[in-house]
């Protein structure tokens, strides 16, 4: 007879286990049982294994759909004050020159940003945090990269660190110092660069703050040569690189990152073929991000085909931020990844969950399988394609985070 | 010294009121007085008159925001299934009239709300009405049609007055018997305009289930002839208009609401000088459905400058719906107005107030101003523009409804 945590009977599984042949890895009628943090079992209920019913509590699912915790792969969750003013002036046809000479723009978010200090910051992100939470997420990205200097990037990325010690949630760290010349380098890049690479990022890794680099490899942000810089000295500190690429021109930052091994390639609306054979190569995900594709009413789509011809795994973000996705739903995502990117509601789905886990590195998450970490969402809806098609009405009733209860309702 | 039953201070005022000069007609550090369900009294702290402070309760805005309830005028609340299959179908590049072979778009949801008994029908309705409701959401208009027969009209409307009856929101019901041809009626639309005329037209304000009554205006919905025959019945029965005109082409349905001095044209992205010309002239209401314009993918922007410069009061609503808008978010709404059409965040929440309630014709409502019924949203925000510029964290912290506190968090 086997021991388990807890036992979750009647319940249909989204496995989103590509190793199960149906649909979103279905299995129908199933039961999952928990150990440890962990799934210890799957299957049709009617070949669950003999357990102590006696000492082990069982949850029906009355029928509802259980799929993996869902996974917000890229954000920008840590910052100081709001754009809604800057949101507002543009649509009343104020220049984007005016509003940058008002100092708006990234460098408001950077002053602001800089001027907070960590209790406010972690209020602020934490009830964006808890939005998500209440969505299904169980694990996050934040990146730091509105710092711009060593100690408030340290500060973004404390403040990170805190937040997955108070949240339910698991949060994993990216250093972002490369998002922009801070205003005191301005004209500057290398210098700024310099900064980067030879203070900030020896510092980080040597207070364990982050769990990849990142870097906005743009023509209104860092060159291809001065992402590379980034990326040597990640490698040197034995922190793993993804980026920014390719979101409003091909500076083949997907084949920077694919040589560096990188963990993901986000944005990429202008990759082509050559990125995408060298992501392919060099198992490197594609994060696709619909919300600031929406809020800059971007008509460029991504080369989805071409990613799916090569089978490279597509995954799905907010890359929630205060200036071109102030939207922060990961659910309202899969349905702009379906609506905007023509993609299934099944992909949609394989992007917040098996493909936004690969995108953090995080293996042990992401699908529903033995083994993995018992992160599951469980859903009042009769198919999984409803998480995408529908909006607005929650039907989250139930959230584990490493096996443990963390919402019910 | 003044009685009133409630005194809320500490609050910035976006009264919408077209009387107030300010943007958003502000007030600022301001008091609201409320008495018998209505506003007695509002203007600045300092002016609030002398009143029985032992006996009336105060709340403090804690210099909040305090807007009207939002009003959404325009949606399919009621309806029993769900679309999410033909969604992933058209997804997976199944043709229309594949899914159409297969019983799919609005006759499934036809007959789905034929075969469902009230209290499925209200269960689901209510649920999305609670989604909206805890985004501040007062009043809203809900439209039968997809009974399409006259018991399975007053079906939906009888759920709909049972909402109303049951939930704290303020419903208005609106007859759309007109909404598309049912299959028993199948090439003949006139056919079926008899029976809406003549059968279901006068039962249903005989039975006063109806606020208002509405059609659909279309190629691919009712001609312009067969949508002036029903208007002509509303108006012998004494109720009043409103159409689904210009959505996908121009069929005059402006002109025609206007002749019939209708309360709004809703959609509009086809409309013209002519129909905007007619519909100021008729003091018609607007009603813009950005939900289905971003579903639908459309790229026919409604003649927003041409509705300005004839001062036409533009309303914004969720048109939330099974088929062409599945996203039950009236605050989405807001930011959806402002991304897609363009529109400025005052605009956008002068939509969703003050002129969605004229679209309703409930003029006691929809603006903070003394007479106004007491439906007050105070939110935590620092200006306006964030509720059209952020989405995703719910800044709603207290509603009033007809005086009465309706959520509290
Ligand atoms: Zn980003
Ligand atoms: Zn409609």
């Amino acid at each position: 007879m086997r021991y388990f945590d807890q036992v979750i009977i009647d319940v249909n599984l989204a496995t989103m286990d590509p190793a199960q042949p149906a649909a979103y890895g279905a299995i129908y009628d199933a039961a999952v049982a928990l150990l440890d943090g962990n799934i210890a079992w799957l299957g049709p209920k009617n070949e669950l294994p003999e357990f102590d019913t006696l000492a082990t509590p069982v949850i029906s699912g009355k029928g509802k759909w259980l799929t993996p915790g869902l996974i917000d792969c890229h954000t920008h969750l840590v910052f100081g004050g709001s754009r809604a003013k800057e949101f507002e002036m543009r649509l009343q046809g104020v220049s984007y020159q005016e509003i940058a000479a008002q100092g708006g723009g990234i460098v408001s978010t950077v002053k602001a940003t800089r001027a907070a200090d960590r209790e406010s910051l972690f209020v602020a992100a934490n009830k964006r945090l808890t939005a998500l939470f209440n969505e299904g997420v169980t694990t996050l990205e934040i990146k730091s990269g509105y710092g711009l200097d060593l100690e408030s990037e340290i500060k973004m990325l404390e403040v990170a660190k805190l937040l997955d010690k108070h949240h339910p949630i698991t949060i994993k760290t990216t250093f972002l110092g490369a998002h922009a010349v801070p205003p005191e380098y301005k004209g500057d890049a290398d210098g700024y660069i310099d900064l980067v690479c030879e203070q900030m990022l020896p510092k980080i890794a040597e207070l364990g703050l982050a769990d990849a680099v990142d870097a906005f490899c743009e023509g209104v942000g860092f060159s291809n040569a001065q992402t590379r810089r980034v990326f040597e000295k990640a490698k040197a500190l034995g922190l793993p690189v993804k980026l920014h690429a390719e979101q409003l021109s091909n500076l083949a930052g997907a084949q920077l990152v694919a040589e560096f091994n990188g963990l993901s390639a986000d944005h990429i609306e202008f990759l082509d073929e050559a990125g995408v054979k060298a992501m392919a190569a060099a198992g490197t995900v594609a994060v696709l991000l619909p919300g600031a594709f929406y809020v800059l009413r971007e008509t460029q789509l991504p080369p989805i085909e071409l990613l799916k011809q090569y089978q490279v795994p597509i995954a799905i973000s907010t890359d929630f931020n205060p200036g071109t996705s102030p939207i922060c739903s990961l659910k309202l995502m899969l349905n702009m990844a379906c609506t905007l990117f023509r993609m299934t509601p099944e992909e949609a789905l394989a992007g917040v969950t098996v493909h936004a886990a690969k995108a953090l590195g995080c293996v042990d998450r992401g699908m529903l399988a033995v083994g993995k970490r018992a992160d599951l969402a469980l859903w009042d809806i009769e198919h999984p394609a409803e998480l995408a098609y529908q909006f607005g009405v929650n039907p989250l009733t139930q959230l584990w985070i490493n096996g443990k209860t963390s919402i019910t309702r």
